[in-house]
């Protein structure tokens, strides 16, 4: 199996409901540094998983539709709690999105799973991994 | 399936025990940064996958009962080599037997596997993934 | 010269006003990890510069005050923008007061010079270094 | 499932062909960060999955031969684009070939898996796992 | 003193004259992570250094103009070896241009020093430090 | 000013004498990744502050002897407390040796400043930082 897997961040504030969450109750925020593997069992005629410039400008169009933003004011996660383990799916829902509408490039239907990692410190991160 | 992954760390000495290991046969010592990743395929009702706090707790009072000693007169590693990869089978048992007596919380119990992987340098680490 | 640095980090919301922060304006957040450099010409007599231990709880203690917050209501920072850069010259004059009230120790007179360093993302950093 | 992973690095020099390259089209040059990952379900009877001091020359070996080149020249790759993908799967191709010839030790035959993960950059990376 | 840091990287092929490189002398190619920090002692008006996103700009824009090139054939290093050492000096004289120029703003006249380092694997890195 | 910085990494056993060392009393261990930043105001005339290789060579040899052993037992640290700071001021006399032998090569006279840090773990390190 071959991967490809780029880089972005998002910084964002939110707040927790929920008594097991303490102090992040309150309204506070991240940095998530967000990695992305793309996987398939073969490479393309161009000897790629994906064009990795091209993967990542897709993820850095999602990340800037939720960067800068508190998402308690989210309509897309409304009654949820934005735990890093959520966001993880909700970008993962994204790309998959993206490479329907082709944004990847007609190649990328061959793109078998993903996994989208956020690193919310440098003692925590959270993932979510998938078939398409 | 999602993952939460927490960090720690524990210095300890050492020695091995076999011609293989050359000058690491002389007692030793080393830092090994340690990180627990739990998967599950479905989030709980907080939106979790375990509690970041929670898990760290857990993962630093085990590391407290390693760190700190010469590992070749601890009675539960007597006759074995305490080699990265085996260390880290050591760490998975101890999470899980936390997992067991509900250190975790109830939610924990839909917990299916664990990555425990140590780094004991900026250029080598080990791991035991297993489920539970 | 001799220094010890030691790592902390911290979960903050906050925004910026001025049109140069263009999407910052809006509420958003940061994880900043925080690294603080001790700096003195000469050991103690225990050769360290400080207790690392000790340096890491003045630390936590310090980053407690201001984790899980909204930094746009903090009194202590009313009407300023709280920058990377300005936090770092926030956490250096806390820990400066720290080493004036005896919390690191006697030995901690010694010391000559402190750098606080916060990473906002992995491609983006400040610092203040000062001497006390 | 038991893992040990070493790290190694290169430097060399190539260009692409495929107008999705853009400007990588022009000869230029990369330092790929070599991360290799040996699997097998049982430690031995030194308690490892592979002695990481004969691993990590294994893969300088490997890398020694691919390092300071123009790799548009060797003709190993000729009519391939030497992407961070496909030299993933040269490498571990190369690394299968050493523990066949037994540069791995005896023990070397129960590994069952191998991964090499490429960095090419803080924001990029690709990958080769498969079975042996 | 106040510091900012900003990452970019570019990806550059080039050959060394000297007996003592050995096999740096044939062609090559590197990948250089570029950090640059800009100094001043006092924040500005809107309590910042300089501005992050506009510092990347800045950065980016220079790297552009090394990054997917071979350093051999590029008139500006002519008879030189760009080592990183030395490409850490040239791009720290574009950014003092570029300061010139206004390109980080007004409030950038007040930078004292700069730092460019270029880390060219895990275990190397050089940076040249000066004022402006 | 240039610098150029080279990494190794050693791993010991050790223990500490001081109370306010707690734990720390009983034999334990550490990895040490170690950092070595050689200093000049200009470069020589292979465009260099000091070849790399060379210096990661140097470095290499003096970490040859120091890792792999119990520092309690070293004749050369009898009676002090070998702490991260303590250390790097051992390995900074080392290397001053070196170059004063001319390990470096002759040019490597021309070096004014040393920096030597150890990273202890990902959340503490210490440096010692010379002219020589």
């Amino acid at each position: 199996m071959y991967t490809v897997t780029v880089r972005g961040h998002m910084m964002i504030a939110h707040s927790f409901t929920g008594e097991v969450f303490g102090p992040a109750q309150r309204l506070h925020g991240a940095t998530f540094i967000v990695d992305v593997e793309f996987r398939r069992p073969e490479l393309d005629a161009n000897d790629i998983v994906v064009d990795i410039g091209r993967a990542t400008q897709v993820l850095n169009t999602i990340l800037e539709g939720l960067t800068f933003r508190n998402l308690d004011e989210e309509p897309a996660f409304k009654g949820r709690n934005t735990m890093t383990e959520f966001l993880a799916r909700a970008i993962f829902d994204r790309i998959r999105q993206a490479i329907g509408r082709g944004d990847l490039g007609d190649g990328a239907n061959a793109i078998e799973g993903i996994r989208v990692t956020l690193h919310e410190s440098h003692i925590a991160s959270a993932s979510f991994d998938g078939t398409i």
